[in-house]
C-alpha cells in the first residue's frame, strides 16, 4: 500500500523553485556517489535482521544489547557484502541511524592508532587479529581527573629492564580511565595512554597495547578492574567504561613504537616531531564539523517538514489555520540553522580536502602546514559544534510540545550529538588554541612577516573604521569584507588587551587568562569569517547549475546576515557598519526568508535522509504525523495493559483507604 | 562518620566575604521561613520510606511506579504530619527533588480549577472527594493538534436538552487530548476543556468534570480511550496521557458553571468578563519564573562547586593545576547565570507579590490591572525560561565530560525543566502577547494618554540618542536608564516597522507577521528592563545587611552589564552608547568577576539546597566528587556482573567465528 503524502507537504514540493536532486548531487559529490549512498542505505534499511523495537521503549541495558548485536551483525555483513571501504560509512550510518556504534572506537580509534603508531612488526602481530575482530579494542586516554589536558594523565607505565616489561598502574582514584566507548563491557584489548617512566624519569604520555579481558571467557585479567561508567544524557547504546590497573605487566614490545621507542636497555628514542599526532586530530575535528552539519541537517529536516504539516492559530479571522512555517518568527528560528547546516557541510568538505592535500605533504616529512591546520580545525570544530547544539534545541523547541516527545527524534539526536562540544578537545580550550595561533601570527605580521593561509588577512590590515560608505548588504563580497574586518579588529583588540594586562604588571599566563574572553571572541570571529568566505567561494564554482545557485546564494546571504545582526555590536563598535546598515541587514533577512519559504522543504529534502535515518515521526517524508504519533504511543510499554500493575500495588489501596476515612 | 569536606571547597567557604546565611534569609523571606524550610526538608530527606534506587538506573516504567508510590505516600504523610498549606511546598520539593510529581496536576490544576470555576453546589459535590484523594483528577486541555491556541480545540461538548446531558466527543484524530500529566494511567477524573455546542451553535471552550476510569477497577469507562503518550525527553516519572471520547454522556451539572452557565432549556449565560481566567495564568507564569530561577540556582550550584573541586591543566609551569573556576572563561560561563538566577528569583517574588496585591482588587471586581499583569507575566515567563534553558546547558557543558553523565544531575534537570519554554504558552507566542500590549500602550501614549505600571516609561519618551555623554557603566541608575532607553527604542522601532508594512499595502495580520521578529525583540527588551530594574530596586531595601548588599550589587551590575555586552548592537545602533562605553562595560565585567570569584561558592551555598534536592554527585556539598562517581558507576545495572549476558549471547559466537575463519 503506497502511503499517501500529506497534501500540505505535497504542495510544498510541487512549488519549489528547483529540483532537490541537483542539490543532493552537489552536497554528496555527484550523482554516482548519491546513487551508491542510496543503494547502500536501502540495503541496510530493508534488511529485516536489523529491525528491532524502538530504542525509546527499552531500558538502557536492552539498548546496549540490541546495538551490540546490530553492530556485530553489521561488521559481519560488511565483509560478506564486500562493501568498499570508501562507501562503508553510507552503509554504517543507515544501520545505526543517529545513534553511535558500540564498535565505533574499535573502527575509529583502535585500528587507526595501530595503523599510525605501530611498527611493522607490531602490525604483523596485531592488525590481522584486530581487522578480523578476533580481538576488539578501544582507545583508553581520558581519565576521571583529566580530559583535554593530556599531559595531566596519571596512569603510569614503568619500564622494568630486568623483565623487559612495562608495569602498568593506576596510582590514584582520578587516574582511572573514564569514558572510553566500548571499554566497559565489550572490548578485550585497548590502546592505553600512560605516562612513560624509565629509570625513574618521566617521558610523558605514550600508547601501549594492553589486553584487559580473557579471550577465553571475557573475564577481566588479573590486576584489571573494568566496568561501565553508568547512564549518561545520551549514548545509551554505548558502554563507556572505566579501567584501573594494578601492577599489570606487558612486554616491552607492547609500547607502540613507530615514533618513540624504548630500547631493551631503557634508552628512550624521541619521535622525529612532537606535532605528528596533529594530523589525526585535524582529521577527527573535520569529522566533528561534518557531524555538526549532519546534526543541523537532520534537525532542520524534521522541524521544517513538521512546520509545514502543523497548522496552528488564526492569522486572519475566518481563514484556515496557517502552516506554522508561515509565521515569520518560525522562519527566523529555523532558516538560519538551515543555512548553517549548508555552511558547515561545505566547511567540513573543505577541511577534509585541505587535510587530504596536506596529508601527502606531511607524509613526505613537510609538517610546516600543521600548526595552521591545527589552529583552524580547532576553531571550526568548536564553532560548528556550539552552533549545532543551539540549533538542535531551537529546532526541538520550534516543534512545540511534540518536539519534547521522543517520537520527534530530536531529544535523542541532541543527547547523542551534544558531546561534540566536549570530546576531542573541550570547545573553549579549542578556541583558545586557535587564539594562540592568531596572536602568534598577528605578532609576526607586526614584525613585517607576510602571513599565509587562513590568517593571511591579518597581514597589514589596519583595523580602522570606514564609516560613511553605503554598502549593499546583500553583496557577498561586502559581507565577507565585513566578517574579515571584524575578525581582524577583534584579533587586534585581543592583542591590545593582552598587552595592557602585561603592562599592568601581570605575568604572561595571568595576562592570557585575563584576556581570555576577548581571545575566544577573536577566535570565534576568525572561524566565522572562514565559514562565510568558504560558503561564498563554493558558490563561484562555474559547474554549479544556475537553478540551484540562486537558492544557495540566498542561503549564504542569510547565513552571513544572520551572523551579522546577532553580533551587530561587533560591527558597530568601531563604526565599520552604521545603524542604517544593520537595519538594512534586518530587512534583507526578512526578504530572504520570504524568498526561501517556498523552497524550504526542497532544501531539506535535498539532504536526502531516508526516514530510517531520521528516526522521527514529526520529520516523516510523507508528513503523516498524527496517526503515527498515536500508533507509536499505543505501542509504548506503559500501554501494555489498560490498567497498569501500579494500580493494584499502590493506587487501589490508597484510594480505598481514603474512601474509608471519609 | 562525619564526611570530610574537600579541602578546596573548605577554603572557598572560609574565604567568602559574607555569611551565606544572611543571603539565604534574604532569599526565603527571613530566618523563620528558612528554619521551617530546613525542618520540612530534613523531615522528607531523612524519611527512609522515600528512599529508592537512583532513577537513572531504572526503566521508565519503574520510574513511573517508584514516583507514583512516593507521591501517594507523600500525600498521606502531609495529612498525617498536618503540614501547613503555606509550607507544604518545602516538604514536597524535598520529596521529589527536581523531578515532577505524578499527582502534580491534581494539586496544581485539578483542585484549583474546582476552587476557581465550580459553583458552590459543585464544590459540595466534588471538593471533598478530590481534596481527600478519593478521586484523582487532571486537567485535560491540550490536544494533539492544538496547544497554545485555545480556540482551536476540537473536542466537543454538545448539550442535549432532552436528557439534560452533554455529549462529549473527539471528532478527529487531532482532537485527542494529548500531554496532560497523570492522564495516561493515574487519574480517574479530569476537567475536560471542550467546545460547547448548544442547539448547533458554538460557544467556545468550557470546562467539564468528567469521570474517565471506574472507581471500582480503574478500567476506562465505556466510550473512553485513554493511555500514555510514550517516552519523552524528561518527565519519565509522569504518565502524560491521551484521551479520546466517543459519545460519552455527562449530566448538565458537570459543566463548571461559576462563570458561564447553561440553563436546563439550553440558554447560555456569558461570564461577566472574558479576562477572569487571566488571573490563574498570571499565577502559573509567576511560578514558571520561580522554576527558572530555581533551575539556574541548582545548575550553578552544581557547576560552581564542581569547578572549585576540579583542577585542570597548567596555567604556570611548575605550579599545581588550578581550580577550573580560576579560568576567566569558566567564570564568564557561570557567573552571568549565577547573577541571572538571583535576578529571576527576585523577579518571581515581585510577580507573586504583585499578583497577590492585585488578586484582592480582582476579587472585588476591579479587573483593570489584568491586561498589564497578563502582558508582563507572559514576557517574563518567556524570558526566564529561555535563559534558564541556555543556562542549564551552559552549566552542564562547563562541567566537561562529567557534566554529560547522569551522575552530574544536570541532564535530568535540563530534561525536566526545559518544557517551561513550551507549556503554559509557547514562548514566542508569549512574547508576541507582550508585544501586542506594548504596541497598544505605545499608540495610546502617542495619543497623549499617560501610561501607568510597567509601561509608564513609554509615555513621552523620545527615543533620540544622547551621544557624547560619558557614563559610569557600573552605576545601576545609568544601567537601568540604558535598558529603559533600549526597550523604548525597540518598541518604537517595532511600531515603525508595523506602520511601514501597513503603508506598503499589507493588511494588519500580514503586517503584524512581517514585523514579528522586531516585535519579539521589543518584548524581550521590555522584559529584560523589568528584570534589571527590579533587581536594582530590591537592593535599595534599607533592611538589607551591608555585608551582603555589596556582593548583591556586584551580581546586579554583572547581570546588567552582561545583558548589555551580549546585546551591544541594540545600545550602539542609535548611538545611545559608544564603542568606548561597551569596551568599558567589558572591562567592568572582568573586574566584577574577579571580585565575585572568592564569593562564588558562598553565593551558591546561599541558595541552601540540600544534597538530596540537588541530586548531583558533582554538586555535593562536601565536594567528594570522584569517589562517589566511582561508587555510583559500580552500582549501575550494566555492572551487576563482570561479564555481561550479551557476551554469551552475541559477542562470544562472533569472536569464535572470526577466529575460526582466520
Amino acid at each position: 500500500m503506497a502511503a499517501t503524502v500529506n497534501p500540505d507537504l505535497r504542495k510544498e514540493r510541487e512549488n519549489a523553485s528547483f529540483d532537490p536532486e541537483k542539490i543532493t548531487n552537489f552536497l554528496y559529490g555527484g550523482p554516482e556517489r548519491v546513487q551508491k549512498k542510496r543503494e547502500l542505505a536501502s540495503l541496510a534499511l530493508n534488511d529485516p535482521d536489523y529491525h528491532h523495537e524502538d530504542l525509546n521503549f527499552m531500558s538502557r541495558e536492552q539498548q546496549y544489547e540490541t546495538f551490540l548485536k546490530k553492530s556485530l551483525l553489521m561488521t559481519t555483513k560488511i565483509k560478506q557484502l564486500k562493501i568498499d571501504a570508501v562507501d562503508e560509512h553510507f552503509y554504517r550510518s543507515a544501520v545505526t541511524g543517529p545513534s553511535p556504534d558500540p564498535l565505533g572506537l574499535h573502527v575509529g580509534m583502535f585500528l587507526p592508532t595501530l595503523y599510525g603508531q605501530a611498527t611493522q612488526e607490531q602490525k604483523d602481530k596485531w592488525l590481522k587479529l584486530a581487522e578480523n575482530y578476533v580481538i576488539i579494542g578501544t582507545y583508553a586516554q581520558t581519565e576521571m581527573g583529566h580530559g583535554t589536558f593530556l599531559r595531566g594523565l596519571e596512569t603510569t607505565a614503568t619500564f622494568d629492564p630486568k623483565t623487559q616489561e612495562f608495569i602498568l598502574n593506576t596510582p590514584t582514584l582520578t587516574a582511572s580511565k573514564w569514558w572510553p566507548g566500548g571499554l566497559g563491557k565489550t572490548s578485550n584489548y585497548c590502546v592505553l595512554m600512560a605516562q612513560l617512566y624509565i629509570h625513574g624519569k618521566s617521558y610523558g604520555p605514550h600508547p601501549f597495547m594492553v589486553q584487559i579481558r580473557s579471550l577465553q571467557d571475557h573475564k577481566p585479567l588479573p590486576g584489571v578492574t573494568v566496568g561501565d561508567i553508568g547512564p549518561k544524557f545520551g549514548y545509551d547504546v554505548i558502554d563507556n567504561g572505566f579501567l584501573a590497573l594494578s601492577n599489570v605487566r606487558i612486554p616491552r614490545e607492547n609500547m607502540l613504537m613507530k615514533h618513540s621507542k624504548v630500547a631493551p636497555d631503557g634508552t628512550y628514542v624521541k619521535p622525529p616531531s612532537s606535532k605528528l599526532a596533529y594530523g589525526t586530530m585535524v582529521f577527527v575535528r573535520a569529522t566533528i564539523v561534518n557531524d555538526s552539519a549532519m546534526a543541523l541537517a537532520v534537525a532542520t529536516t524534521i522541524a521544517i517538514r513538521y512546520s509545514c504539516v502543523r497548522r496552528q492559530s488564526e492569522m486572519k479571522p475566518g481563514h484556515p489555520e496557517p502552516q506554522v512555517l508561515d509565521y515569520v518568527t518560525q522562519q527566523y528560528k529555523l532558516f538560519p540553522y538551515l543555512a548553517a547546516a549548508y555552511a558547515f557541510w561545505l566547511t567540513g568538505q573543505t577541511m577534509m580536502s585541505v587535510y587530504m592535500t596536506s596529508s601527502s605533504q606531511i607524509s613526505k616529512g613537510d609538517i610546516s602546514v600543521l600548526p595552521e591546520l591545527h589552529a583552524l580545525s580547532a576553531g571550526l570544530k568548536a564553532l560548528s559544534s556550539w552552533v549545532a547544539n543551539m540549533g538542535m534545541e531551537e529546532c526541538r523547541l520550534a516543534c512545540g510540545g511534540h518536539g519534547y516527545s521522543h517520537a520527534s527524534g530530536l531529544p535523542r539526536l541532541y543527547a547523542n550529538l551534544t558531546p561534540g562540544a566536549t570530546y576531542e578537545g573541550e570547545n573553549t580550550v579549542m578556541m583558545l588554541q586557535t587564539a594562540r595561533y592568531l596572536m602568534k601570527s598577528y605578532n609576526q605580521s607586526l614584525q613585517g612577516e607576510k602571513l599565509a593561509g587562513s590568517v593571511a588577512y591579518l597581514s597589514g590590515v589596519q583595523p580602522v573604521p570606514a564609516a560613511g560608505r553605503t554598502r549593499n548588504m546583500l553583496d557577498l563580497g561586502a559581507l565577507c569584507d565585513a566578517f574579515r574586518h571584524r575578525a581582524a579588529r577583534l584579533v587586534h583588540e585581543a592583542a591590545m588587551q593582552l598587552r595592557n594586562e602585561r603592562q599592568a604588571g601581570k605575568d604572561q599566563p595571568d595576562a592570557w587568562n585575563a584576556a581570555s574572553v576577548d581571545l575566544v571572541k577573536a577566535a570565534m570571529a576568525h572561524s566565522q569569517y572562514f565559514v562565510v568566505k568558504n560558503f561564498a567561494e563554493r558558490l563561484t564554482d562555474s559547474r554549479l547549475d544556475s537553478s540551484i545557485s540562486a537558492v544557495l546564494t540566498r542561503l549564504c546571504q542569510l547565513h552571513a546576515l544572520h551572523g551579522l545582526v546577532t553580533n551587530s555590536g561587533d560591527f558597530l563598535e568601531d563604526g565599520y557598519l552604521t545603524g542604517t546598515d544593520v537595519r538594512q541587514a534586518r530587512r534583507h533577512i526578512n526578504t530572504l526568508m520570504a524568498k526561501l519559504r517556498p523552497d524550504a522543504v526542497a532544501l531539506v529534502d535535498a539532504f536526502d535522509f531516508p526516514d530510517g535515518i531520521l528516526n522521527s515521526i514529526l520529520g516523516r517524508y510523507d508528513g503523516n504525523v498524527y496517526q503515527h504519533l498515536l500508533e507509536w504511543a499505543k505501542a509504548s510499554p506503559l500501554n501494555k495493559t489498560d490498567v497498569h500493575q501500579s494500580y493494584h500495588k499502590y493506587l487501589k489501596p490508597f484510594l480505598e483507604a481514603n474512601r474509608a476515612k471519609l
